[in-house]
Order: C-alpha cells, then sequence, then structure tokens
C-alpha cells in the first residue's frame, strides 16, 4: 500500500481509461458514482451534481448544489467545489470552468437522460459523447476487502433484523406491522435506511417476487417470505428467507426443499474460472429435476455493492467468467400462485483465492414459526 | 362526469397531444408515470417496463416483467400486458409488437437515459425521439379534487407522525432514534414508504438543507428540524416543522420569526394570475427584510403529487402563472451555520376559484420542546 486513499487510486484508474481512450473530459453525474471517485454522498434531487475530470491537466471539479457545500466541505476534497445556487444556471457555471473545446466527453449513459446530455451538448458544442459506465460498473464490480468488510456490516445487521422479524412473526400479524418493526430494527442498528423496499409477504401473497407488504395477516400453513436488506455505510446487504407459521403441508415442504438445494446449488458452482451462467444453469437444474422449472420466472442473481442492484447479472445469459472480488446474490425461488412462493437468497463474494465465500450465515433450513 | 376511467381520460389526452405533433408512437418508461397511464405500479429496477400507444390504430401495450404479470393482473387493463422473461430480449420483444416503420417516437427525455435511447434506436431504425416530458408533466402538474383527496390523506398521515415525534422528543434522544420512531409511525399509519429520506436534525446540523440523520442527541437551547412525508395510495404530502428544546435565544427567536413571516408571505402571495415567482419574492423579501437574505439558499419551493418534487418549481426564475390544480410547497429557511437552521413548509393548492388551500394545518408558531 502506498498509503494513497482509495479515492485518489480510483480517480487514477479513470484517469489512466481516459488516456488510453482519447476522453477529453469525464463528467460523472451520478450521485452513487461521484460518491465512488470523490467520498462525498449527495442527492441532489433535480439540482446539478458532477464530479469531472480533465484528462489533459489532471484537474478535477465538483460541481453541486450549493446547499449542500457544508457537508461537501467534511467528505470531499473542498479545494475542488464548485457550488451552484438555485438562481445559477448550472450549464453556465460549467462553461466557465471548461474550454468549450473538449471534444470527447466520458459520460454514464445508463445514468445520463436523453434531456441532460441534450443541455451537455449545448455547453460542449463541439463534444460528443462516449460512455464510461461499463468502465465505471468494471471497476465497481471488483469489490476490494475494505469494501467488503462494510458489505459484512450490513449483513450482519440485516441478519439481526431477519432474527428480530421472526421473534415477532406469528398468527394474526400482518405483513405491515412486521415490515414497520423490522425497518425500525434497521434504523435502531445504525442503518441508513433499507437497501431497497421491504418485501414482507405471505400465503399465496408470497408467490408475488415483488409483492408489497400490505395488512394481510399471518394465518397458519401460510408462508412468511422476507426480503430484506439495509444500506450502511454507503453498502449494502440483501437476503431472503422463507418460513412456514405452523405444520407445513407436504406440496410447502417439496417446494422448499427444491429451492434449498438449488440455492446450495448455485453457490456450489459459484467460483473464480467458471461462466455466471453456470451458477444459473446449477440452481435452475436443480428445480427443474423437481418438476418447478415453469415457476422460477427470474435469473438466479445480481450483483450488488453500493447499489442494491450492479454487476454482474448472473444469469443464464450471461457467459462473463467469475473472478475474484465479485460479489452476488443467489436466489432461486418457486413461485406456485395456490401453495405460494419460496425464496433462499445468500450473498456470495468471490475470494482472491477464487472461492466463494458466502457472507449470509443465517439458517437456510426449513424453520417453523409458532403453529 | 362520463363514468370514464382516470387512466382512459389521460390517455386520451395523450393521444390527442400526439396526434396534434404528429406522434406515430408514444413510449413511456418511467414507472411513476406508466402508473398515471395505467393504474399498474411497478418498479423493474432493471427489467424493462413500458407504456405503448400507437397514434393510428390506437393500440396500447404494457410491456412488463414476467414476474410482476400477477400484479398487474389486478391493477392494470392485462389484456394489452407483454410479459418479457429474464431470458428474453425487451428491444426484440418490442420489434415483434411495432412495426419498425415508426418515425416520431415520444418519450420522456428527462426519464430515458442515453444508453436506452440508444438501444430503442436499433428497435427503431426509422425512428427520430421527441419529447413527451413537458407535457406529461404538464399533465401531472394540474391534480384534480380526486388527487387531492389523496394528497390530504397523506398530509394528514404525517402530521399524525409529526405529533408523535414531538411527544417522544427529548434532551438525550437522538436523530436515529427519532427518525426510526416516526417511520414506523408512517408504517402503522398505512403510509406506504417515507415519500423522501426523513431529515431530523438538531443543533447546528439543522442549517444542513439536506443533512441526513445522525446519532447526535437532542440538548437544551438546540433546535430540532423534521422535514418529512409520507407515500400513501401513489401520492405524497411533505412538511416541515422546526422546534426548540428548551428554552430558545434571541438569536433563536430572530431566526425563526423572520422564517415565520416568509412563510406566512409566501402563501399569502399564492393564488391563480400571479407568477410562481412572486411567492419567492415575498417570501424572500420577508426574510432579506430581516437581514438573512444570504442564509436563504435555496428557491422557495417545489411541486409534489406521485413524486415529491413535481412541477412547477417555485423559484426566482419561474415567471409561469400559477393556475388553478397546482399543488406545492413553501418552504422558506434560514441556515446560521452558529444557531442552526429553521425551515417551515406547507403544502399549498390552488383551488377551481384561485384561492390557496393550506393543506397543512399542523401548527408553526414558535414551539418549545421540554426545558
Amino acid at each position: 500500500m502506498t498509503g494513497q486513499s482509495v479515492w485518489q487510486s480510483r480517480k487514477q484508474s479513470l484517469l489512466a481509461y481516459m488516456q488510453q481512450n482519447a476522453i477529453d473530459l469525464a463528467m460523472i453525474t451520478s450521485p452513487t458514482n461521484v460518491y465512488y471517485f470523490t467520498g462525498f454522498h449527495c442527492n441532489p434531487h433535480e439540482r446539478f451534481l458532477a464530479f469531472t475530470l480533465d484528462a489533459a491537466t489532471g484537474e478535477e471539479k465538483l460541481y453541486m448544489p450549493l446547499l449542500d457545500l457544508p457537508e461537501a466541505e467534511k467528505h470531499a476534497d473542498s479545494r475542488v467545489a464548485v457550488p451552484i445556487s438555485d438562481t445559477d444556471n448550472a450549464y453556465e457555471v460549467l462553461k466557465k470552468y471548461t474550454t468549450g473545446s473538449e471534444r470527447s466527453i466520458g459520460i454514464e449513459k445508463e445514468a445520463v437522460s436523453v434531456a441532460k446530455a441534450e443541455r451537455l451538448q449545448s455547453a460542449f458544442p463541439q463534444g460528443s459523447f462516449v460512455d464510461l459506465e461499463a468502465f465505471i460498473l468494471s471497476l465497481r464490480m471488483k469489490k476490494s476487502e475494505e469494501e467488503i468488510a462494510k458489505v459484512r456490516t450490513a449483513v450482519h445487521m440485516v441478519e439481526q433484523v431477519v432474527a428480530h422479524t421472526v421473534s415477532r412473526a406469528a398468527v394474526g400479524v400482518t405483513e405491515i406491522e412486521l415490515t414497520a418493526e423490522l425497518e425500525y430494527q434497521m434504523r435502531k442498528l445504525g442503518a441508513d435506511r433499507p437497501a431497497f423496499e421491504s418485501i414482507v409477504l405471505t400465503g399465496a401473497r408470497s408467490a408475488l417476487p415483488h409483492g408489497v407488504p400490505g395488512p394481510y395477516k399471518l394465518e397458519n400453513g401460510h408462508f412468511l417470505l422476507i426480503d430484506i436488506g439495509v444500506q450502511a455505510n454507503g453498502y449494502c446487504s440483501d437476503i431472503t428467507r422463507t418460513f412456514v407459521i405452523g405444520e407445513p403441508s407436504p406440496a410447502q415442504r417439496d417446494i422448499y426443499d427444491a429451492v434449498l438445494t438449488a440455492n446450495k446449488a448455485g453457490i456450489a458452482a459459484a467460483r473464480a474460472g467458471v461462466p455466471l451462467s453456470a451458477v444459473d444453469q446449477a440452481a435452475r437444474d436443480a428445480i427443474t429435476q423437481r418438476g418447478f422449472g415453469p415457476l422460477f420466472t427470474h435469473r438466479v442473481g445480481h450483483g450488488f455493492g453500493m447499489d442494491v442492484h450492479e454487476q454482474p447479472s448472473v444469469s443464464g445469459q450471461n457467459h462473463t467468467i467469475i473472478e475474484p472480488g465479485l460479489l452476488f446474490t443467489v436466489e432461486p425461488g418457486v413461485y406456485d400462485p395456490i401453495v405460494g412462493g419460496v425464496r433462499i437468497e445468500d450473498d456470495v463474494y468471490i475470494r482472491a483465492d477464487g472461492t466463494a465465500d458466502v457472507l449470509t450465515s443465517y439458517p437456510k433450513e426449513l424453520t417453523i414459526i409458532g403453529g
């Protein structure tokens, strides 16, 4: 280690990429990527936020809403800050600090809207836009041990939350009550926020992969599916566990067992050197062999990190070879519209030696609540 | 009333606009706008979601992730649903249901990314993109009484939450504890989610307009600033109140009084026929006259509705004339880095007769907590 900050090292990677690809100016505008390169987290809403890096001079600027300047001064290199008030035109400010002759401008094409690109175009009349998104996502995709330490903290928090939620689950309690309770625990444990909209579904509703908690009561014989995550110190966790209220039916046991087998098969397949599609395939085969193939309606997993959905996609279509540093979920599910749905989701990190480190440790054998 | 559904009437407005502007195909992809036109709410994450309307045939399609189909069938017209599985290429599916000869394609230019536009371009090689965003925002900007009824519900919930939070506020309680408590109450009262990241700030931290709650304890002599909202049934509320813990100092009273005067002046200026900038000006003048002008670092308000930030912007630059149906916040603030910040925010609806209906009714005279 050189003692160089993580922000410096990321900016140097960006600069090297720009120089290799003849990109004159990088204009990073997604709040998450601005954080990734500067350490400054800001939700600008519709105001203007951008971190820029000039390849020729190495000069950095951090354009931000004036009202966020006090926060920026605490977290980022304030020498590069360019505060923009609500009465300023951000694109006029931008013109003041750039030459206007920049030709190749790197933007995040997935994050920048068509409207914003048109406004940028007017500020850089000679500029054409090239994509930085894939490069930045590939940088972000490989997590350092420092980043994984933050993910572990977020996993530890969410597992405590799952345990607490299970302790409160009982016949008659509603999905919404459990959700309120578990999000309260997230905050109490120091999470900044849920990593995504918490999913707590009971009975046949557990077969809705994106269902929203409602005023539905837990009943005997119900599945209880909990898919939650927290964001803490900028990093996410994401876990799903499915429980049964009271004695499971043979159909419930059958689905649960198929999904658990698939979850384990997916994790067993996850290691450096094999394609991501092999992880999907291993899990999918286990479910197909049990006859539930048509009821497994999504890919087996997704990368995550600062965002809860990041690269890589763990799907049958992604033949990218797994490398050390990747972090992704393995979350097969079977959704029977009558019996209900089961999903079991773990978080997997690929260590430097290429083996899988399963960060989630909450028990996943079939667990009966109450009854 | 014709008995026509609100969705039908919105789609007809869109169709009329398309015909007037020679737009062949509308491709609506922001989840909020898809909900606005179809009644189907879906967070597709990185999956493909689009509502399309063909101007020539009037044909509608609702492209959605296969895994959300059960929800769609409950909430939208399922005859137009085109489910897309994770193994499908959404753009190939799109090609199947369109002719490829569409020339003028309406998109939301603020919502569609440059990358998505490039993918759409390949599906519609003859197409050029025109903006529907401004038109849709102008439709959404004028709220019906039915929509305002939902906003009132969200306002009523959040005011109960403010009251509850105040009852829990005391010396030694932290910002995070109050935030956890108030978000729990939101859920308990039936809110779907906070409308935005809840802001609870104490002491000098109240001067951070976008500060994030931290492990900071309330102390005697502190300001306590609470800026929160809920989303319920698809509509938002947004309120700010600032309290003092114990006896206020003369400096605190002075700032509070200036902001309260500005809040009232802004609301008094809000009525049909005057420009939005007059609302900003009235509030700003009140603060400037008290010598705090440089410490009021943002516009006075923003529209809201399904999103917490919508049209219109209530700023000195927006000279648009106020019309019946507009819904916006009036929220002047003064942020003194030493003494702390005060913001007082109300929600204002412009009635059919042009007068302002202040939806928020939580008391706003200086209130002392404990001490």
